[in-house]
């Protein structure tokens, strides 16, 4: 976590409120409409002729071959990627962070002892280096805080509308446009061959479910992410609901993944895509299985496109989307290609022109 | 519970060995074979014509035609089917607990101190009706000593193992042949319109995943069941597997219901067929959403070709799929159809001559 370019969860209410001068989520509606990517000619237009593309369109001409040995039929064809620095940016911080650094002044104002309650009380302050130095266990509290107590028809409005409202501070655009597009190529191209493609993300299901469909073309139930338990209920008028509870049912990160995965879907993928050391488990998972597999891993090495941090191949270390120098050499002697962004990708983001 | 006619899971274990004398699990591939039944006319053949038909085509009809007020776009169209006693026969006791009660001797053969502990000293006596008389909680005790421990690979191996080999005594056949044709017929129908049907089942959901394609067309991710964590390892060779721990995640029945379809699923259902209380809840969250929705209850009325069991209506009281007065009046109130195996049903099972 870089402290010079930590967003402020305060500086950023501003833009909460300002709804109706912004643009709703249609950058990467792309998603949807672009799914004629069927022919390998045509695919992974934004990909370079590279090692990287060509181990996708092998495993994808070798697994739908009906006459290839290795061919795997339609039922079985499930494909997950992660989802921060996978498909979207993560850097300098994790964009649902920055969503719940957001929902703090809200939470406070229902519960106004916690103004002067750590961490809250540093959030508010708005001192950006103290908000960046909070550790693991203070952003803990702050998600139960900001992603629970609530019903779900509350939350998925209220996330629906930051979404539509915030912007990153380097693109100046919203975070659901920081999408990359030769990962959306990926997606498009193995769903125009029967795959299933599922989300396995560290972060939370219900807040990847607001967007999924919309931005990846991934519904709500291929979304498998991090989950606290609901509690049925009814309103005074009768009518059911849910409520979010404080109650930690998957932590999908790490062997988190695989055990999701299994909780969730029920099969072994047989491909899988992530970046850092928490996509580890479900990339051996995946490819512990019969058959070809492909496991893939983005490197983020192009500081000027987007950000560059590893520590692997000496790039600098980051505590958000670490990819050590051990996963790199595990992907090595395992075959797992890994992704460059930097001279795999001719684009990183729909927005940009293409060189 | 009836205790004449509970299976003992001592003398069932002679069938498990003599697998090859057994036909497979082929009696219901009808499932995926007769996907062709697209239209209203020849739909629900297996339907009398009545209010409980009519509100199936009716649904279905308004939901799928684009001139509708109330029309659904298909990737909202989600469909949720509890299992035990709406899909197949739950009585006199849930299959899945007569395979815990036939792994018992092979649980204590691998841990010999429990032949003397209760409740296993009493399953691996052989007597029925001590076996009938086994607490609620000697029972949970019984399912997780069977149902974890092992990997999860194991597991479905041992299950489907099972399948194929034990046979309902009234019946003389695989449970999976104990099938409520008519049912099968409404998930078929629904899936050509192209609602995705789900099970919903307060059963385990590795069990019910073994046999849920083959038997229903459902794929392992569509069914969402009782579920208890895994744990990701490395075998000694170094190849990472899952094994299934008692730890329960999902208890998925009465209020588990709603929570389990927003957790596995994310979506509200359009439909949601049941039996009994432990489907009361499902069936009010699904009756919570606007536009047309469809709750439907199956009632057990019919002795002679399958069991009779309420104690709504005066039926029998029953502790295994116990359908309340109260259920029933909440049905009438609000407009749930109530099925009538019975009037409702030309035939219950594929292997039954038709009238």
């Amino acid at each position: 976590m870089k402290s010079n370019n930590f967003p402020s969860g305060i500086d950023r209410r501003a833009l909460v409120s300002s709804l109706a001068l912004l643009p709703a989520l249609s950058g990467t509606l792309l998603s949807t409409l672009a799914e004629a990517q069927t022919t390998s000619e045509t695919a992974l237009a934004s990909w370079n002729d590279s090692p990287a593309k060509k181990a996708i369109l092998d495993f994808v001409r070798t697994t739908t071959d009906r006459a290839s040995p290795q061919f795997v039929p339609p039922e079985d064809r499930i494909a997950t990627f992660d989802q921060d620095g996978t498909l979207w940016v993560e850097h300098p911080i994790y964009s649902q962070v920055v969503y719940c650094l957001d929902r703090v002044p809200a939470v406070v104002e229902k519960d106004p002892k916690l103004k002067n309650v750590e961490p809250f009380k540093t959030v508010l302050s708005g001192n950006r280096e103290a908000i960046a130095k909070l550790s693991l266990h203070d952003l803990e509290k702050i998600l139960f805080a900001t992603l629970t107590g609530m019903s779900v028809d509350e939350f998925n409005a209220d996330a629906k509308k930051w979404l539509t409202s915030a912007k990153d501070p380097r693109w100046k655009r919203p975070y659901t446009e920081l999408i990359y597009q030769p990962m959306l190529e990926v997606m498009q191209y193995l769903r125009a061959n029967d795959f299933r493609t599922y989300i396995v993300t560290g972060g939370g299901q219900d807040f990847v479910r607001v967007y999924s469909q919309q931005v990846y073309g991934v519904p709500p139930e291929q979304v498998v992410g991090t989950a606290t338990g609901t509690k049925f209920g009814y309103r005074k008028d009768g009518r059911p609901f849910l409520t979010k509870e404080p109650k930690l049912l998957l932590n999908d990160d790490n062997a988190g993944k695989p055990e999701g995965i299994h909780l969730m879907i029920g099969h072994r993928p047989y491909a899988a895509f992530g970046n850092s050391t928490g996509d580890r488990q479900m990339l051996e998972y995946t490819g512990a299985g019969n058959g070809a597999r492909l496991m893939m891993l983005v490197l983020h090495d192009d500081a000027k496109r987007e950000y560059a941090y590893g520590p692997a191949q000496g790039l600098p270390a980051s505590r958000v989307g670490t990819f050590t120098q051990a996963l790199y050499d595990e992907a090595k002697k395992k075959g797992w290609p890994v992704i460059s962004m930097k001279s795999d990708w001719k684009r990183i983001f729909a927005f940009e022109q293409t060189a």
